[in-house]
C-alpha cells in the first residue's frame, strides 16, 4: 500500500479526470467526492472508481463536456439535468440550489436526472449539515434486486442517506443501501469457497441460494425482506420517477465499460429546523436523543467511525493500493 | 362477528367520541380514520382502538377539547400543534395545509407536535394522492426498540408510509413500520406456546430471545438489523426532533389507560410532480415501472390487497367482533 495526502490524491484524481477530457468543474467535483470517500474508509466509492469512470468518459457513455443546468423550478422544487455527465458537478449545483431554496422556503427538494454514479451519499449532505439544515438523499442505481416475489432485477440497491446537524461537533450522518449486504461480502465468500446465509442473494433465475458463486451471477436481496423491497420501490420512485430518470432495470451498469447510458436519478431534500420547532429547540432535542442512546455503552453514533477514519487520514494520509496508484498516474499523464 | 356498513360504523364511532367529550371536529376526523382502517382489514388501527382512546380522553391524557393550530409557517414548511388532542384533526389540518403549500411551492413539509396515535399512515396520504401529488408520512411512537447495540427501548416502531398517484385508478400505497414484525405475531406465538425466530424481539434486559412469552416483556427488534435501527433513528429525528415532540422513550403508551401524555410527532412531505419532470412524464414513468414489476406473475402491487378489502367492505359491510360492537354501543349511549 502507498500512503498519499488528501491534497495529493485530490490533485491526482483531478488530473486523471482532465486527461479523460472532463471539464474543470466535473474534474474537481469528482475528485473532491472520491477523496472524501477514501478518507472515510469507503474505498469502494473512492478513487478506485476512476479507471471505470475514465473508460466510460472515453467511450461516450458519460459525456466529459456535459454542463449541468436547472431545467425546471418552482420555489421549493427544482430539477437539475446532469446532461449525461458525471453525477458530481450536477449534484454540486443541486445541493447549492437546495440550500438556498430550503432557507427561503423552510424546506425544498432538488431532483437530478440523466445522472450517473452518486458515489457516497453522505458526501452530498455534508454541505447541508454545514448549513445547519436536515438533509436526506435518495438515488436509484442499475438493477440489482427483484420486486418482492419477483424473479428478475427491477430495482437498484438504492442508497438512502441523511444528515442531522448537532449543537457542537460533527452532524449525525446515516448512509446505507437497501440491499441486505454489499456485493463485496458475497465476492469474499466466493473467493474463500464459503456459503452465504439465506436472504443475501438469489441465483440467476431468482431462486434463493447459499452458494456464493451462484449468488454472484444472480441478484441481491433487499434488507429485511418484503419491507426492504417496499422501501426500495419508494426510493426508485422518489429518485427516478419524479426526475424523469431511468429506473434500475433500464440503467446501464456503472461497473462495465460497455452498455447503455446509466441516466439514473437522485432526489435531495432539505429542511430548515428554524422554520419548524426552531433551531435551538431542534438542537436540544437531538442532544436529548443522543444522550438516551448513549446510556447503553455498546451503542455507536452513525458516522462516528467514518469521521474518526477521516481525522486519521487527514493527519496521516490515505492508504491506496500500489497498483491503483500506478494506474492513476498513468491515466493522469 | 357482526356486520355493519361503513356509514353506520362511522356514526357509531363519532357518537362514541362525542360521548367522551370530544369536539365535533375531533370526533368526525377520528371516526373517518378508524373506519378507513377497518375497511382495509387493519382492525388493529380501527374502531378497536376506541375504548382506549375514550379512557385517555376521560382521564386527561388526551384533551377532548383540543383545538389544533398552525404555530409556525414559512412558505413550504409549517408546524401544527395538536395541543395534546387526538392526532386525527391535527393531521387533517396538516394535510390540507400541506397540499396547498406543495401546490404553490412544488414541495412542502408539515410537522405535527404534541400529538397522539397516528393510526394508519396511509389514511393521511389518501388526500395527497387524490390531489395528484407524491406524499410521504413519518411518525414516531412510544419506545419499543433499542438503538443498535443498545439494551433499553429508545425508538418507536416508527411507521413510514408513501403514496404515488397513477394515471388511472388507485395510487400505489406503501405503509410499513420499522420493527421486524408486528407485536401481534408474538402475541399469537405466546398464546400457542410456540417459539419465535431470532431477530424478532429481545427479553426485558435486551438479550435476543426465541421465547415468545419472554419477548412480550421485552423489546421489538428493527427490520433488517442494524440498517433498520438506523432508519428508525432517521424517522425518530424527522418526526419528533423537527417538530419539537417527545421521542419514543419519553412518550406515554397509546395502549395503557395511565401514564404520561404521548406527545409524539409526525412529519408529512408532499411533492408536486408538475414542478419537477412534469405530471405526464411522471405518470408515464410510474406505469413503466409497474409494467416491469408485473412481468413476474407473483409480484403484487403495494396497497392492492387492502384496496380489494375496502371495495368488498363498502359493498358488504365491515365485520366487527360482537363484544366490541356491544362495548361501543354502550360507550356511545
Amino acid at each position: 500500500m502507498a500512503r498519499i495526502s488528501s491534497a495529493d490524491l485530490f490533485n491526482l484524481a483531478t488530473r486523471t479526470m482532465l486527461a479523460a477530457g472532463a471539464t474543470e468543474w466535473s474534474a474537481t467535483a469528482t475528485a473532491r467526492a472520491l477523496v472524501y470517500a477514501d478518507e472515510r474508509g469507503l474505498s469502494s466509492h473512492g478513487v478506485a472508481r476512476l479507471p471505470m469512470y475514465v473508460a466510460q468518459l472515453r467511450n461516450g457513455r458519460v459525456d466529459p463536456k456535459a454542463s449541468p443546468a436547472i431545467v425546471a423550478s418552482r420555489n421549493a422544487a427544482v430539477l437539475v439535468d446532469a446532461a449525461d455527465g458525471m453525477a458530481f458537478p450536477a449534484c454540486e449545483l443541486a445541493i447549492e440550489t437546495l440550500i438556498n431554496r430550503a432557507r427561503e422556503n423552510g424546506s425544498a427538494v432538488v431532483s437530478v436526472k440523466r445522472s450517473h454514479h452518486l458515489g457516497a451519499g453522505a458526501w452530498h449532505l455534508e454541505a447541508i449539515g454545514a448549513a445547519r439544515m436536515v438533509g436526506v438523499a435518495f438515488s436509484n442505481t442499475p438493477a440489482a434486486m427483484p420486486a418482492w416475489g419477483g424473479r428478475h432485477a427491477v430495482f437498484g440497491t438504492n442508497p438512502v442517506a441523511a444528515v442531522f446537524p448537532r449543537r457542537d461537533g460533527k452532524p449525525l450522518m446515516i448512509d446505507l443501501s437497501l440491499s441486505n449486504v454489499a456485493r463485496g461480502k458475497i465476492m469474499v465468500a466466493a473467493r474463500e469457497g464459503k456459503p452465504i446465509p439465506e436472504g443475501w442473494a438469489t441465483s440467476r433465475d431468482g431462486k434463493p441460494t447459499t452458494d456464493a458463486k451462484v449468488a454472484l451471477e444472480g441478484m441481491m436481496l433487499p434488507v429485511g425482506g418484503a419491507k426492504g423491497a417496499m422501501l426500495a420501490l419508494v426510493v426508485e420512485l422518489l429518485a427516478a420517477a419524479l426526475a424523469g430518470a431511468n429506473f434500475g432495470y433500464e440503467a446501464g451498469s456503472f461497473l462495465t465499460e460497455d452498455g447503455e447510458k446509466s441516466r439514473v436519478g437522485h432526489l435531495f431534500w432539505a429542511i430548515d429546523p428554524g422554520a419548524l420547532t426552531g433551531s435551538e429547540a431542534y438542537l436540544s432535542r437531538v442532544e436529548a436523543l443522543i444522550e438516551a442512546m448513549l446510556e447503553d455503552p455498546d451503542v455507536r453514533l452513525p458516522g462516528e467511525r467514518r469521521q474518526a477514519l477521516a481525522d486519521a487520514a487527514m493527519r496521516d494520509g490515505i492508504e491506496i493500493p500500489d497498483a491503483l496508484l500506478t494506474q492513476l498516474q498513468a491515466l493522469a499523464a
